[in-house]
């Protein structure tokens, strides 16, 4: 089995332990880990570091892909083993260390992180951690369920520990694209006109000087949480092709659309699905995350092609990949997260893409990130790479949330801001669609109020928007009034007004 | 005279005045016309507009590069010309205009244009008014101080006027290359490796079918008012050089540094002016306009090669260029707008962004466009474009002004985002320099507070970010105080705390 998953000789006693591995970790040491959205993360090493800590007073800085599945980011936060992370997580117990202040999170743009690495622009790798299919003749790693960061890490860090996971069949070489872009001044052009164009090789290329351990495991991907379509997000998902269509009639798009990016959650997966149902046809994917909805538009015959940097899917979902792999393999590739995420190849693809935004303000500025202006959930993630570089810029939400509708989501001023106002040409909740193209920020707001915002909140949103007017300015505010109804929620647990 | 600056036969009998050629302007058409920072705009055409519109009700929606010269945003404005304007200015008339609600104004990345009148996202151009320096023998355009969005005017419009300035030399053909994108789904790799790589064409093609008209004229640009370097700008460039030549001592830059990119203004042009005293060399430019320091540092042998959209400089500095055109001509390159500003491009050369704020906050977001959250200042013009896909992304601002230091330029909370924290790598004011990368939200509030503060404002600002802390938060802020600074000035004309 093993010499099945080790190809190159010099590797075959490499083989070590989870728990030998993460004695190579020491105490502020910057690591950085394969996994991207649940998908292809260490498995063996990281948790047995984290135990590890639970015993030493030993913190690191832990850079990722995206999030980690599995209890991982959980184990290392609750046993103080992380001094700072970055650029992604979704994990509660992570987020709430982080918004106490105790660990230090940087939320970046998913396709910065390597950029900066390779620019000295953030600390060097110490220790590279990266999750293997097999490891080929050459002592190259073939990567699993995502690329993610791995290449640049392996490219930086001083030591590698390789985790070979059994799970994954060796069938799935071929699936990855990697390329690195030369360190400047001998950046190239990223050589991708089309979702499908490979620019890179199907392996990771790895100084086999670095490696210092190979660990194995069999442990699955965390499966994605299945979805349920609810009212609220068919209606969503129902603006949205009605918005697309209406887009063919005016003879802007064909009917195949253009290459489609699609943000993780309910929304964008009750989106993604409900394409299964449309006319669209011969579609493609240039996004991050192949998610179950991905593969339900294959199977439709929907959608040709895929691209993303992860497969996070269900666990159903899953088992019918493995089941069909062959069907699958030539459907889909995963590359780098600089380039699933690449300004300059989503600009030329001519990318739709379709965000959650957590609010968004009645001007068209989008808060993707914090809660209430201060608390982070999760993180920018992908958005900003696709929304400022696509063909189309799409933000849904829901236009209020909570028992009793105890929360808007079109606010008079977003808390914080992560697209600005000149990076957002479409809003959508199940109320209606928000066409913000060509509007000046008067006009958005009436077309935001009028068709976004929940009755609840319309009257004092229009009420808050005429005073403003009142005062003047390109972008009416009330400046002392601007965060009331976060206020109001943080008093109350309630962003309506007390009557 | 006239024949050498109209090649082409069947164009000879087009020739009419600027009032006639204004004729052909109808009440709610979409006119896209020439000019960017004051350079290569229309000096005729638009003017005889505005005089029109003294005496009749009629307004358009015009689309330029970006501001304007001469009065003309002004007489449109004060003529009621114009129902919207974009996608920059920096007219006094026609920002108060649009302040007050009166003309409706889009404030965009100076890249996305062109894009979005390619995709048809904003609405079809009636009339294309162009600059021109002759008209080949083939009817088309050899552009003059700029390129702009001209190539997509000229290629959207259904109506062509052109306007021959007689006082740009037939010798300016060569220093630009016109390139636009072919529309999706065929769009195409931009070939720009290297700042001085010619993609295009050197004139701009023209279906002579289009041409209604062609005016001569013979004003000069406007100049750009040179600009004094004071003890802060100068300060603010000497923390910029040091920072620079930090980068070079860790090794992550040579002293040819990358390609530079520095916005208008005159904080920008003492930046760049202290380039030419400095150790550094074989510079280049890949940025939006030239101005005089541009040209200082080609002067000084400092600088080798310098691209951009426009040429926008002094009345002396626009003489000593003509009087020595062949010594400059091979050093410099105007592009369309799209290319001078392309994600792409700017992420693969690899260009150090150095921008003015407005103002920005304790956690590194920046305003550059409204005053107290709704007053608009000129626009964000390139800089989203630059510092998003930038090698470092560097804003520079003074940290106070007005007498008495009535204004703060760091704030609690900035009072409208155009570059979020995730874009901005560094933050200089003539305090010292506040460098991002790396830093966590709390990590950076202490260097920003420690470093660029103005002293009158460090206690009160520290006390902010303690007392935050307190109620959590992984940006700690307290909301209902995050605007304190600009109420109170709005309040009292001062930020300061009143004893």
């Amino acid at each position: 089995m093993q010499s099945d998953r080790i190809k190159f000789q010099s590797y075959k006693d490499k083989v070590i332990t989870a728990q030998e591995a993460a004695l190579f970790f020491k105490d502020k040491m910057t690591v950085g880990t394969s996994g991207f959205t649940k998908a292809g993360d260490s498995k063996a090493v990281l948790p047995a570091f984290a135990e590890r800590a639970k015993f030493e007073n030993i913190a690191i800085t832990l850079i990722t892909g995206a999030s980690l599945g599995q209890t991982t980011d959980t184990d290392l936060a609750n046993n103080n083993a992380l001094y700072k992370r970055m650029p992604f997580q979704s994990d509660a117990a992570l987020r709430k260390k982080i918004n106490d202040g105790e660990i230090l999170y940087i939320d970046q743009h998913l396709s910065e992180t390597a950029e900066m690495l390779e620019n000295k622009h953030l600390p060097k790798i110490d220790i590279a951690v990266i999750e293997a299919t097999y490891i080929d003749e050459n002592g190259n790693i073939i990567p699993t369920t995502s690329v993610g960061n791995s290449p640049t890490f392996a490219h930086l860090a001083d030591k590698i520990i390789i985790e070979i996971n059994t799970s994954i069949p060796l069938g799935f070489k071929g699936i990855h694209d990697v390329y690195i872009s030369e360190n400047y001044p001998n950046r190239q052009i990223l050589n991708v006109t089309a979702s499908n164009d490979r620019i890179g090789q199907d392996y990771i290329a790895i100084d086999s000087k670095k490696v210092v351990g190979i660990v194995f495991t069999e442990i699955l991907d965390s499966p994605a949480q299945p979805t349920e379509i609810d009212v609220k997000t068919a209606a969503i998902a129902g603006h949205l092709l009605g918005f697309l269509e209406n887009e063919i009639t005016a003879g802007r798009l064909t009917n195949s659309l253009m290459p489609l990016q699609a943000g993780i959650g309910k929304v964008a997966n009750a989106v993604m699905s409900g394409f299964a149902k449309s006319s669209f046809e011969n579609l493609v994917m240039y996004s991050e995350v192949l998610q179950d909805s991905t593969f339900e538009l294959i199977d439709s015959g929907k959608m040709n092609f895929a691209s993303a940097s992860s497969i996070t899917v269900s666990e159903n979902c899953y088992k019918k990949i493995l089941a069909n792999f062959d069907f699958y393999k030539d459907k889909m590739l995963l590359r780098p997260q600089t380039i699933s995420n690449s300004a300059e190849v989503i600009r030329r693809l001519g990318v739709i893409a379709i965000n959650t935004a957590i609010e968004f303000d009645i001007y068209g500025n989008v808060n993707s990130t914090h809660i209430a202006g201060t608390k982070m959930m999760n993180g920018i993630g992908g958005s900003g790479d696709f929304a400022r570089n696509a063909y189309l810029s799409i933000f849904v939400t829901q236009s209020s949330s909570k028992e009793g509708n105890a929360v808007s989501h079109v606010l008079p001023m977003v808390s914080h801001v992560d697209h600005t106002e000149h990076d957002v040409d479409v809003l959508i909740t199940e109320q209606g669609v928000a066409d913000l193209r060509g509007l000046a920020p008067r006009e958005r707001a009436k077309v935001i109020i009028e068709n976004c915002v929940h009755p609840e909140y319309k009257e004092e949103l229009s009420d808050y928007f005429n005073r403003s007017k009142l005062r003047g300015g390109h972008t009416p505010h009330l400046l002392e009034e601007a965060f009331k109804f976060h206020l109001r929620f943080l008093e109350t647990g309630s962003m309506k007004k007390m009557l």
